[in-house]
C-alpha cells in the first residue's frame, strides 16, 4: 500500500502546536508561504530595475518565471542554508540554476542576503496581519454585542479568585473588549507601515549607488535618479514603506511587531482564562460554543472541554518566551549583520506570529459563540448572600443607627456584628439586620439595600464608554 | 566604634545591579519612592474628594500631613504586605492610624487597593520617564553629533563579524541613532498619556457612586456630577489621565510601557556591543570616555576597561525576562482581580524602568564622550586590501575585460582570478590587477577603484537622512 | 516628628515583593547579607595564607576584625561599583582603608575580584538553601500527612477544568508531594557540593602560585605546597568544595542551581494553582489556614482570601523570566571575564533564590495547615452523577448486554444511550440504565457499578507508592 | 513543469533554522517522529495487553501493521487536533479506521490522550539524546586534544574585552571542554532514566485495573499482577522507565530534561562566542574547519564566515525563552490534565532538543576542525607589552626596591611610575624599568620576568586536572 502522505522525514505541519495548526496561519507562514516570499522579493527588485533601465524587460520576464515556490524543494534548501547561515544564499543558487546567464547575472543586483530575508520576512508581516486583524476586528464585534447585551446582566465580581462585589457580565465583558481592542490597534499601528530592509552588504547601497550612476553615465537614468528611488520603488512595488535608512542592525521594526503580536496573545489569553474558571461545571456561568469536532471526549461523553480556550491560554504561556527570544537578539545585535541574533529573531518572530493568529481566530470563534447561563450567575452571586453587599449596607446604614445611637461608630459596628453573626450561623442576615436598623428604614428598603443585583455602580456606564471607545473598531 | 550605616537586615540597595545603582532611577524606583506614590494617590484623592464636597477641607489637609513618606517604616509594611498580598493594605493601615476619625474613616473612600497600587506605578513611571526620556534625547544628541562629525570618516562594515565592505563610522553613528531615537518616541507615546486606574473593588465605581448619588441626594453636589468627574478630577490632580474604564484586568497599560522600555534597553544595548568589540586593544578604534572612578583597575593599570558598554550590556541580557515576566501576568489575568498575576508585575515593570533607566543614563555618558580613533579605522579598513572592494572591481571592470576579451564571462573570470591569486600570495594585488586589466583602463583609476575609501556608496545621505529623521527629537 | 526609618533614599525592602519580603531569605540574600559574604570570603583568604605563613597572624585577625559589614555604608558601595562594574572593588578599598598598611598589601593576594564575588554568591546560595530545605522537607511532610488522611477521600478529578473521573484528594496530594519532593531532591543535590572559584585574573593561578613559589623559595613553605592547597583550603574554610579550575567564564554551577530553584518554585505553583481553584466558593474543596493577618480583607470582612496561594503563584509566573536572564548569561559568556553576562547573574540568580525561598515558606504554611472539606469534595463529585463512571459501566456491563442480544456492539450503543438521554433530560440516569440492563445484574450490583467514590482505580496505591518512595526526606 | 516538491502549503522544513534543519535531529523531532512515536507507544502498549492476556496475539499483530506513520496524513491529523487539544485524539481516530471492530476496541485500552503524548515524547527525548550526546562526547573529545595540544601555548586572557594577563590557549580549551562536559553529564543523567507516563484519565489507572480486576476473575491473568505490573511491562517494551505514579501535572520530568538541554547549548554558546571574537580580522587567533558550502560568500570571495559559531550562537540567543516557556507552564499546571499549560510544554520541549542537537553538531564539528594560530596569539600577546605582567613585576620586584630604598612601598610607586611612564610614551618599558630595579637583578632575571609567555601561572596544570576529570566521558 502506497504511502498516503508524501512529507519528507524532516517536516512539520504543526502537530504539536493546534493552536494555529488549523487555522490560515498556517499557510501564511509555512516554509513554503518564506520561501514565496523571497521569491517575491527578488522577482519585484529585477522589475524594479527593470522599469528603470538596469535590467531589460526579458529578464524580469524570466526572473518572475522562474519565481514559483512551488518549483523549489525548501528541504533541500533549509539543509543548504546552514552553510552561509540563512535560507536566500541557497534559494538563489538554486534560482540562478533556472535563468539565463544574463538574467542570472541581473537577479539579487545591488542586494545582500540580509536584505531580502528581512523584506521577506516584513511580507509574511503584513500578509498575515490582515486575516489576523480580522480575525481580531470580528472578536471586537462579538464582544461589543455581548457587552451590551449583557449591559445588566448581574454578576459576582471577584478578587483573589474571592466573590468581592456584584457587578455586571456585561460589564465582563466590555474589559475584555478594551483589552482586546487597544491590543488591535496596536497590531494596526505596528504592522500599518511595515518597511522594506535595503541597503547591500554594508547598509551603504554602494553596489547599487555604483550600477546606478554607471546608468546615469551611460545616459540611461535622468541626473537626479538614486538609489533611494530605487529602493522607494522596490517598496511601493510589495506594498511596504521605504524606510529613510537600511535597518540590518537596527531591529525597532521587528521588536516592536513583536511587542503587539504578545499583547494580542494577552489580550486573547485573559479572556480565555475568565471562560475557563466559568466553565468549571460547578460555576457554569459560561460555556464554549459547541461545533463538530470541538471539545469531545470520546472516552467521556459527558464531558464537553472549553478547548479553544484551553488552545487560548496555551498560546498566552508561550508567547512570553519569543518575545523575549526578538529582545534578547535585538539587543545582541552587532556590527553591521550580527552574528546570531538577527538568526535567532526569525523562528521567534514567525512564533508570535502564529500564535497571535491561532490565538485571535480561536477567540472569535470563542467570542461569536459564548453561551451564558444567566441564571447560573444570578444563582453564584447570591450565594455569598447580603454579605457580598456589605460595602453598600455600611454606608448607607451605618449613618442612619449612628444617629440613632447617638454615637458615631455605632453603625460601624452595628453592621459588623452582623455580618460576623451571620457568617458565623447566630442568625439569618436578613433577620439581624432589620434589627439593628431603626425602624424609619423600612422593609422595602432593607430589602432595595441587600439585592446585590441593585448594587452594580456604574457598570452599564462603563459598558457603554467602552463600546464607545472602541466603535471605529467595528464601524464597516 | 558605631555602626555606620542603618540600613536594616533586609534592605538592598543595588549592589548587585552597578547599572542602574548610582543613577537617579535608583532614587525614583526605590521602595522609599513607591511609598511616597502609594501616599501621594491617596492624599490626592481626599483632595478631591474635598473639593467636590465630600470630605472636609480639614480632613484633606490632615491626611496631605499624615503623608510624607519619611514617617513610614517601609520594612515594616513591606513585612506585613503579605497578609494581604499587597504593599497598600499596611500602608492605609499606617496612614490611618495617624488620622483622626472623621479623616481615617474618609481616606480611600471608595478606592481598593488596586486602585492606589496600580495608579502609583504609572506615577512611578511617569516621574522616572523624564530623567530617562531626557538620557535619551541628550544620547540621540550626541549621537547626532557624532554622525556628522564622522559622515565620512572611513572604517570597515562588517557582517558576520568579518570585514565586508567600506562604510563611514558617520553611518554606524547613525544607525545606532536611528535604532535608540526610534525607542525614544517609543517611550515617549507610551508614557505620554499614562492613565490612572481607579474602579473599587470591583471595578464597577460602586462605592464611590453611592456616596456621589448620597451627596447629590443631600444637596452637596449638583445633579450631572457622576462619579466618572471626580476619576477626572483626580488624573488631572496627578498629571495622569483618566481612561474610559478601570484596566484592573487589562493590562494594556503596563505592557505597553513595558516593550518600549525594553526597546530603549536593546537600542542601547547594541549600542554597547559595537563599543565593545572596537574597544578591544586589536581594533582599537573606539573607546569609551574616561573619568574618575571608570573602568580603571588597580590590579592591572595598564587596563582601561569599557564599563559603561560592560553595564549596558548586562541591561541588554537582563531585560528580556523581565518582559517576558510582564507579558505573562498579563496573559495569565483572571477574574476582576488577578490571583497572583498582578503581583508578578510589579517588580517586573520596575526591573525595566531600572535597566532602561541606567542603560540611558550610562548611554548618555558613552555617546557624548565616545573617542574615536581614525587612524585605527582607516588601518583596519586596509586589511583585506583591495578584496575588499573586489564588489565593485568586478562591476565596474568586468565589462571591460569582456569587450576587450570580446567573450562575456571573461571579465569575472578574471578578476576572481586576480582575488585568489592574491589571497594565496602568489603576487601583489595590484599588480595582478593591473595586468588583467586592459591599458584603456589608466593607473590612477585602477587605483581610484582600489581605495576602499572611495566606494562607502550613499553613507553620508544616509548619515543626513538619518539625522534629519530625528532632528525634532533634539531641537531644544 | 522625626523619620521613623532611616533608610535611605534608594533603599528596597521588598515593598513590591510580598511573597518574599517577609520571610528569612530576605535576610539571607539582602544587599547587607552579600556585603556580608564579600567580606567573609577575604576574611577566610588571610586565614588561609596566615596559616600557610603568607600572612602573618596579626594581619589575618586585623583583616578579620575590619570584616565586620555593620561597619560598612552598602548604598555608597553600591553606587561606587559602577566604576568598575563589580561591588567587590569599592568593598576591597573601604575594606584597606581600614587596615595598616602591611594587612592591606596582603588582602586579596594573588585574587581577583571575580574570585570574590562568585565565591560570596555560592556562600550566599549555601545559607540560603538550608532554610529552604528545610521548608521545603516540612511541606513533603505535610504533604504525606494529607496524602495518608484522605488516602480514600473521593474528590472528582478534572481535565481540561471538566470533571473527568472518581480519583481521592490523597492522590492529589501525593501528586503535589511527588513534585515538590523531586525538586526538593534537586535542589539538595544542586546545593550539596558548591564550588569556590578562585583563579586570579586570569583564571591562572599565576599570582598566587608567584606567591607560594616565592615562599617555597624563602623556605616558608612544604616544597610539595602548590597553589592548589590554598584554593582547597579556602574551600574548606568557607565549607564549600574545590573545583578542579576555575569557572568564570564555565558557569554550569550557576545554572545548575538556577534550574532547582525554578523547578522548586514551578512545583509550588502547582499546588497553589489547584488550591486557587478549590478555594472558590462555587468549588470550595480547600480552603487555606487561617491566621492573624493572613488573607482578611477590612472592606470585605465576609472574604478570607486565599493570598498564600496568590504570592506562591505570583512566584511560578516570575521564576521563568529570572531562569531565562541566568541561561542567557551563561551562554552568552565571553573571554576569561565576560563582558555584561557575568553582571546579568547577579541579580538573576538572587530573585531565584527569593522566589524559591518566599514559595517554600508560603507553601510549608499552606500544606501544613489546609483545610479540606469532604463534604464539598463529594457533593461536587455527585454532580456528574452516574455519568461520571460511563468509563465503567461501558467495560463492566456492555459485555453482559451484548451477550443477551447476541450483538457485539449492541451494549456500547445502549450505555451511550443511557448517557445521552440522561444528559439530554430525557429520563433519570439510574431508570435508564436499570432499563438497558439484564435483570442478571441485581439492583444492588448496579448502584455499586454507578458509584463514583468506588472507582478510584489504584489511587489509594498511588498514595501509598508516592509516599514510600520519599519517606526518606521526612525520616528525620 | 511538474512541482519538484510535494509539500502541502503549511509544511515546515527548518527553513528560519538553519543552525538545526541540516542536522539528523531535524529528522528525530520532526512531526512525521512524533507521530511515529504515538504509533509506537499505542502498538506497545497492545502488545503488553496481548502478552498478559488482554488482548489476542491477532489484535496486536493487526494494530502493529497498522501503526507505521507513513501511512498517516500529518497534516490532517494536525488539523484535526485542534478539535480536542491534542494530537493523539485524530491519530486514534485514525488508527482504528484502519482495524477491524476487535483491534479498534483493545486499542488503547485503559489509556488516555495524555499517557500516549507524554510517553511519545520521552521516547523523542530519548532516541535523539543517542546522537546528541555522541557529538557532545565527541566534541568533549576534541577538546581534549586541542587543550592537551595547546597546553603551553603562550595566549592572553581577557577581562571585560581588555588584555587581563598571559594565560594558554590551552586553558581556554580546558575551560571550553569543563563547561560541556559538565552539560554533557547533566544531560546524560536527565535522559538516563526517562519515565513513561500512563495513568489513564485520572491518573488513577482506574480502567486500567478494571481490565486487570475482570480478567483476574474470568481467571486469565494470576491474583497478584496488578495494573502496575503492566506498566511495567509498557515501560521495558519501550526502553523507558516506569515511575512509582503518573505525572499528568507534575512535571518535573520535563524541566528536568529542559535544563540540561538549555545547559549543553549554553556549554556550545560560550565556545562560539569565543570563536567569534578570535575570527576577527584583527584578533586570527582561531578561524573556522574549512569545508564545501560552509561559510563561504559568492558576493565577497575575501571573506570566510564563522558560520558554524554564528548558528550556535544563534541557539544561544533562543534556548533560554524555551527553557522559561517549559518552566511557565510547569508553573501553571493545575487539576489532573492542565487547561493549556500541557500544551505549552511540547513545542517548547522540541525547540529545545533541536537547539541542542543542532548546537551539539555544529560544535562537534567545529571542534573538531578548529584551527590556531600560534603566531597571531604571540603577537596579540605582546601588544601591550610588559605591562601586562606588571602584578609579576610589582610582587617580585618592589620588594627588592623597598629594600634597596629602605622605605616599603618605595617598589610599588617606583613600579607605578615605570608603568604610567611607558604608557605615557615617556620612554621604553624595558629601559625605565632597568632603572628603576637594582642591579643586584640582573638583566637576564629582568627579561625572564617581563616575559608573558613565563607567567602563565599553573595553566598547564588546570589543563591537566580538567582532562583528567573528564576523561571517562571519552574513555571508549
Amino acid at each position: 500500500m502506497a504511502a498516503v502522505d508524501p512529507l519528507g522525514p524532516t517536516a512539520d505541519v504543526g502537530l504539536l502546536s493546534p493552536v494555529w495548526a488549523a487555522g490560515t496561519v498556517a499557510e501564511t507562514t509555512s516554509d513554503r508561504a518564506v520561501l514565496g516570499h523571497l521569491l517575491e522579493v527578488e522577482a519585484a527588485w529585477v522589475d524594479v530595475l527593470a522599469r528603470r533601465g538596469l535590467a531589460s524587460a526579458a529578464e524580469a520576464e524570466q526572473v518572475r518565471a522562474a519565481c514559483d515556490p512551488a518549483e523549489y524543494d525548501p528541504a533541500a534548501i533549509a539543509r543548504a542554508a546552514q552553510g552561509g547561515g540563512n535560507p536566500l544564499i541557497p534559494t538563489l543558487r538554486a534560482l540562478r540554476t533556472r535563468l539565463p546567464a544574463g538574467a542570472a547575472a541581473t537577479v539579487h543586483l545591488g542586494a545582500t542576503s540580509q536584505d531580502v530575508v528581512d523584506t521577506a520576512l516584513m511580507l509574511m508581516v503584513a500578509r498575515t496581519a490582515r486575516d489576523l486583524t480580522a480575525d481580531l476586528r470580528a472578536a471586537v464585534g462579538a464582544l461589543s454585542r455581548l457587552a451590551l447585551t449583557h449591559r445588566t446582566t448581574p454578576m459576582v465580581a471577584r478578587s483573589l479568585t474571592q466573590h468581592s462585589l456584584p457587578s455586571t457580565f456585561g460589564l465582563r465583558a466590555a474589559t475584555w473588549l478594551d483589552g482586546l481592542a487597544q491590543a488591535t490597534r496596536r497590531l494596526e499601528r505596528a504592522t500599518s507601515d511595515l518597511p522594506i530592509q535595503w541597503g547591500g552588504a554594508a547598509g551603504t547601497l554602494a553596489s547599487l549607488a555604483g550600477h546606478v550612476e554607471r546608468a546615469r553615465r551611460a545616459g540611461g537614468l535622468a541626473d537626479e535618479v538614486t538609489a533611494f528611488d530605487l529602493v522607494e520603488d522596490l517598496a511601493a512595488e510589495l506594498g511596504l514603506s521605504a524606510p529613510p535608512a537600511p535597518w540590518n542592525t537596527n531591529r525597532m521594526a521587528v521588536t516592536g511587531v513583536a511587542a503587539a503580536l504578545a499583547d494580542v496573545v494577552s489580550a486573547c489569553g485573559r479572556i480565555a482564562n475568565d471562560v475557563l474558571i466559568a466553565a468549571r461545571i460547578e460555576i457554569g456561568e459560561l460555556s464554549e460554543p459547541t461545533a463538530p469536532g470541538r471539545g469531545g471526549s470520546s472516552a467521556m461523553p459527558h464531558k464537553q472541554n472549553p478547548v479553544l480556550s484551553v488552545l487560548v491560554r496555551s498560546a498566552a504561556l508561550s508567547a512570553p518566551g519569543a518575545l523575549a527570544q526578538v529582545h534578547t537578539a535585538a539587543g545582541a545585535a552587532d556590527d553591521d549583520r550580527p552574528s546570531g541574533a538577527w538568526h535567532a529573531e526569525w523562528p521567534a518572530l514567525r512564533q508570535l506570529l502564529r500564535l497571535a493568529g491561532g490565538a485571535a481566530a480561536l477567540t472569535h470563534e470563542l467570542t461569536a459563540g459564548l453561551r451564558v447561563d444567566e441564571d447560573r450567575m444570578r444563582q453564584n452571586l447570591g450565594r455569598t448572600g447580603p454579605a457580598l453587599v456589605s460595602e453598600r449596607l455600611m454606608a448607607e446604614l451605618a449613618p442612619v443607627i449612628d444617629a440613632a445611637a447617638g454615637r458615631p461608630g455605632a453603625g460601624r459596628d452595628a453592621i459588623h456584628t452582623v455580618v460576623d453573626d451571620a457568617l458565623a450561623g447566630r442568625g439569618e442576615f436578613g433577620a439581624l439586620l432589620r434589627a439593628a436598623v431603626p425602624a424609619s428604614v423600612g422593609d422595602d428598603r432593607l430589602a432595595e439595600l441587600c439585592d446585590p443585583a441593585g448594587y452594580t455602580g456604574e457598570a452599564a456606564a462603563l459598558v457603554d464608554r467602552i463600546v464607545a471607545a472602541h466603535a471605529d473598531l467595528t464601524a464597516d
